[in-house]
This record gives C-alpha cells, sequence and structure tokens, in this order.
C-alpha cells in the first residue's frame, strides 16, 4: 500500500474521496483530514476491508462504493477461483455492520459475477464503476429534490458528514444543503461537531471550507439552544440504513436532534440513495448497531491514557423512529409519512 | 503566582479544589486534569480574577467560593482603600458573566465590609470562609434530600461537572448521584462527555474514578439512544443561575437532555445551593449567555490550526424551561412546580 499527500483543489466539483485506477483504489484518507490530505493507494481486497474498519473511508455510499471496487481488485487477485472470491466479498460484508449500502453493493457484484458465470474482471469493474456513477446521478438528483423543499431565508442544523467524503458524488444532506445555498435559499449553515470521531468541525467544515461557503460548527449539546433561539427551519441528515417503515438508522445524535426538531416545531429530513433502504428490515429494531472501542471517547478527548476504571458506552449509530421524520428524500423523491420501503 | 504538582489522595472525603492558607488561594487547575494534578497559589485579587476567566476553576458554586476569597485578598492588597477595594470586587463580577453565585459571593463580602465600616482583612477572611463551609453542609443536605428521590436500581445521566471540582465539598448534582450510589439505590452512572471543555470524561470521570466507583462516559448525541433504551431513569444536573420562574440556566447541552428525558418519560433533577437563585431574574429570558472563543472547538478538536474559513457557534450554556424540570433541589429541600423563587 502506497500514499502520497496531494493539496485538493479548492473548486473542484467533481471531486471524489474515491478513485479507481488501473485496477488500483485512490482513498483520501479521511482519519488524517482536515490537517493533512493524504492518498492511500490499495490493490488488495484486504486493504480495501481493512480501509472501511479503519475508517479511512466513511459514509454509507462511499463505503458501498468502495466495497464494490474491492469486490473488483478480488476477482483481479482470485482469476478463476470464484469460492474464495465469494470469501472474499463475505469480508467485506464484514468490515462495517450499520450502512446496509456495503451488503447492497457487494450483492450487485456477486448478480454480475453469476450472469457471466465466471470472474469476468472487466465486467466486475465495469460495474463497480456503475454503482458510482450512478450515486453520482442520485446525488444531483436528491439535491435538486431536498432543496427545493426549503423556503427563502433557511436557517439548517445538519449532523455528520454527507458531503463528497461520504458519498461518489455531492452528497446526500450536504448536497441539498449546498444547493440551497447555491440557489439563495439557505442563508445559515450550522454543523454539528459529531463527536466522538469529528466528522463535522474535521470533514463537512472542510468541505464547506473549500467551497467557499460560510458555516458555523455547533457542539451536538447545543441543538436545543440553537433550534429555540428560531436560527434553524429544517434538520437535514443523511442515513445509514432505512428500515420499510421509515425508521432510520444514522449517526449516532441523530435521534437527539430529532427529538428537540419536533420539540420546537423544526422540520427534520433524511436524504439518503435508495440503495440505503432495507426492503427486509420491517422496522428499526432489528438494526445492528456498532459498537466501538471506548478509546475513541478518551482518545478523541486529547487524552493520551484514561484515567483509571475509564469506561465508556459508544455506540456509533442510532435509530430515529419515523414518527419524527417529516421527510425522506431520495432519487426517486420526496417520501412522506406513513412511509413504505417493503418494496 | 507559584504553583506545585500533587497527587490527590484517592479517596479523601474532604478533597476540596479551594484552598486557603496564610493568606494565599490554591486552586487546582483543573485545565490540566485529568492528565496533571498541579496547584496555582494565587495572592493577589487579579492573579484570582484571571484564574476564574481562564477556568482554573469553574463550577458555579466553586467560583462564588473563589471570589469570596478573592475579595478578602484584595482587602489585605488595599488595606485603607475600600473604593479601589470596591473595585477590584467589580474586576471579579465581570470574570464570568452566567453563574449568579459570583455575584452572591462579593455582595454578602460588600456587605460584611459595610458593617465593619472598613477593611477587616480577619474577618473578611472568616467570611470567606464561612461561605465554603456553608457551602459543604449544602452539599450534603441536597446530597441526602435529592438521593432519596431516587427509586432502586436507577441509572443515572449526568452532565458537565458537578462534584468536588464544581463545589466547596462533595458536590450538587454528582453529589446526590454518589449517594445514591453508596445508599445501593443507583446501579448505572453515565456522564455526558460535554462539549467543548470535557468536565465529563476530563473531571467527572477523574472524581468518580478517584472514589473507585463505576461508571461509563457517553457523547452528548448518545441521549436519545440512552433513554430510549432503558438503562436511565434520571437526568442529574447542577445549574448556574436560576431564575424565579424555575427556570435553569446550565451548561450547553441541558435543555436539549431535558427535552430529549420528556420525549422518553425519563425524571429530570436540578440540584444547586440556593445561592444559585436569583430572585431578581423573572424568567430565564434575561439570564446573560457567556459566548466563547470559536477556538475551544476546534482547538478541543485536536486541531493546531483551524482550516480556513472556520467558525463557530460557542454558546457556553442553555437555559432549560422550569416547565421541564421535575423537581430542582436546594439545601432547603425538594422545590416542585410550579416554581417560586421570587423571595
Amino acid at each position: 500500500m502506497r500514499s502520497m499527500t496531494t493539496r485538493v483543489r479548492r473548486t473542484d466539483p467533481d471531486f471524489s474521496p474515491i478513485r479507481f485506477e488501473e485496477g488500483v483504489l485512490h482513498l483520501l484518507d479521511q482519519r488524517r483530514l482536515p490537517t493533512e490530505e493524504r492518498w492511500l493507494a490499495l490493490d488488495t481486497v484486504d486493504q480495501v476491508a481493512r480501509a472501511i474498519t479503519d475508517l479511512v473511508v466513511r459514509g454509507a455510499p462511499a463505503i458501498g462504493i468502495t466495497a464494490a471496487f474491492g469486490a473488483a481488485i478480488a476477482a483481479r487477485q482470485r482469476g478463476d477461483d470464484i469460492s474464495a472470491w465469494r470469501l472474499d466479498l463475505e469480508r467485506l460484508d464484514r468490515s462495517r455492520p450499520t450502512a446496509v449500502n456495503l451488503a447492497w453493493a457487494t450483492a450487485r457484484m456477486r448478480r454480475k459475477a453469476e450472469t457471466t458465470g465466471r470472474l469476468d474482471v472487466g465486467a466486475l469493474e465495469a460495474e463497480a464503476r456503475a454503482i458510482h456513477a450512478e450515486d453520482v446521478s442520485a446525488n444531483r438528483a436528491m439535491a435538486e429534490a431536498g432543496s427545493a423543499l426549503l423556503d427563502a431565508g433557511s436557517g439548517i442544523l445538519t449532523h455528520c458528514n454527507t458531503g463528497a467524503l461520504a458519498t461518489g458524488g455531492i452528497g446526500t444532506a450536504l448536497g441539498v444543503i449546498v444547493a440551497g445555498y447555491q440557489a439563495g435559499r439557505v442563508d445559515r449553515i450550522f454543523a454539528d461537531e459529531t463527536r466522538p470521531w469529528l466528522q463535522g468541525s474535521r470533514l463537512t467544515a472542510w468541505e464547506l471550507a473549500r467551497q467557499g461557503i460560510p458555516f458555523k460548527v455547533v457542539v451536538e449539546g447545543a441543538a436545543a439552544a440553537l433550534m429555540s433561539s428560531g436560527q434553524v427551519q429544517w434538520v437535514v441528515t443523511g442515513a445509514d440504513r432505512i428500515a420499510a417503515n421509515g425508521d432510520v438508522a444514522n449517526k449516532i445524535g441523530t435521534c437527539s436532534l430529532a427529538v428537540i426538531a419536533r420539540h420546537f416545531n423544526v422540520r427534520f429530513m433524511v436524504v439518503a440513495p435508495s440503495s440505503t433502504v432495507d426492503p427486509y428490515m420491517a422496522t428499526g429494531e432489528g438494526i445492528a448497531i456498532e459498537q466501538r472501542d471506548p478509546s475513541e471517547i478518551w482518545h478523541a478527548a486529547g487524552l493520551d491514557q484514561p484515567p483509571g476504571g475509564f469506561d465508556a458506552w459508544n455506540p456509533v449509530f442510532d435509530v430515529t423512529p419515523a414518527g419524527l421524520i417529516d421527510c425522506i428524500v431520495t432519487e426517486h423523491g420526496v417520501h412522506r409519512p406513513p412511509y413504505d420501503f417493503s418494496n
């Protein structure tokens, strides 16, 4: 695995943290942003799976695209051994448990291999590129549909990172927000810093600053003060998995925002491509929630060592009940309650 | 100003971060906890005011006690010049804007000087020691009254730091929680890490670990997931200022917890000495909320430099409406809605 440090061009509208060139997957290492823009070059499926687990790449759509390219890389490694390739895809499936886009992408790669009956590297690479390209189109469609819902003069609070870094294109929730800003309908953008991994203060801030769009970072605790102040009309977030009834698994803190938004009559929009929908999951109760190590909490707090006896409860996602969500925007349009994604 | 590093004894029940000896105020520097236990020795009112502004000491009751000792130190500096001393007290009053305990303590010191008609250093030192001793007693009374409200098997979520580090004695909210744990009624303690200053993961964790009491730190965003999981029956917090109608100003994030608690039928208790009540403030709307520098957000995130264009909205306190608070515990007992602290 090679790595190199480059400067991402400030206003490149087609910027993507995922590039696939001559059988090698290049990922912008999101653990090092915003202080360093370092690219990793991956050419084994093991490297790809580890990059997903270790958060080199994160964001449900971006994880799906990465896994698709991982499956293409695995095909090149395995030659004719389709059984070994299938085990590789199971390894990719296990690399993160909550985002359904990952399993959705590997399922598509499996179907592609079945239609050709063998590991056709060219066909599998083309399928992974198609998954990436479709996400770019889906992002554009969602940005258009979602931003049309915003009234002029709106203030928006968003959570985690849902921009180019989390997707294949301009983003899901952040795509809606940026499109709304560019259309003159969004006056104020607030971004949760998003503990413990600080996707907001590190990644969303980096993306908005790169595009010259003004924003303010807030701590998660500020949500009630912010919403009661009248500065925010919409909370707009992404999703990691959407159940058939519209329950949404997303970054820890999302459900807290939805509860607070409802209390202060602020509207709540979820933006996610249809690959995030899990029609076989009836409700959010069945969704596996990834628990990560307590060290993420004390280490991100700048502590090299935790104090003796230090422990943490560190689920990375929560489930927001459909009843707290005013609309769910996919590339197919705006869905409103009662939701039914069962087919 | 001298400083020295010592080890606080692990289970000292009379531990206080504030010690006054021979005209010198010794403060445990809370900015450096938990990695270093360093004491500062202050012998000018200017040093004391700066220590309050710079968060060497924090927590509304502890700020009040510190300001009282600062007024005693100022009397020793000023000799007979009571006008200069009054300016010193105004400087102390301005050192932090939100906690009313500060103005309450300096008002008491002013009244003491008026009764003697001159700057009697011995009498003013005795008054400051009395303010400290009364806070110790008030802490014990609140711990008893508040912990009696907890049912056996309770889980508690707390916010910020409200223990010995924030007060003169065993603490306000944390005093209730520890007393409940020692009485066998509290089975689970969760502490918000409390961004941006991390009073929970740095200070509350340090205090509980010191006493050998098990706890789990959570990010603020986890509140809804935690409360919906059934692991928490009470949210217990302190206060920086309580308006006559029971509205409570406290660390940013408190109002968010109160909204989420109400949604999930979790009860909400505020614990604060009566010196925190501001009977002249009719409602929370009039309370001045301190805004701190955006650098607290990006610096605490481990960034040496913010990315270009980085901005933040960083109020340090919020106001929780009285209607979301199930009870307010002071040293005088348990207050329930409708609250009336107007006299």
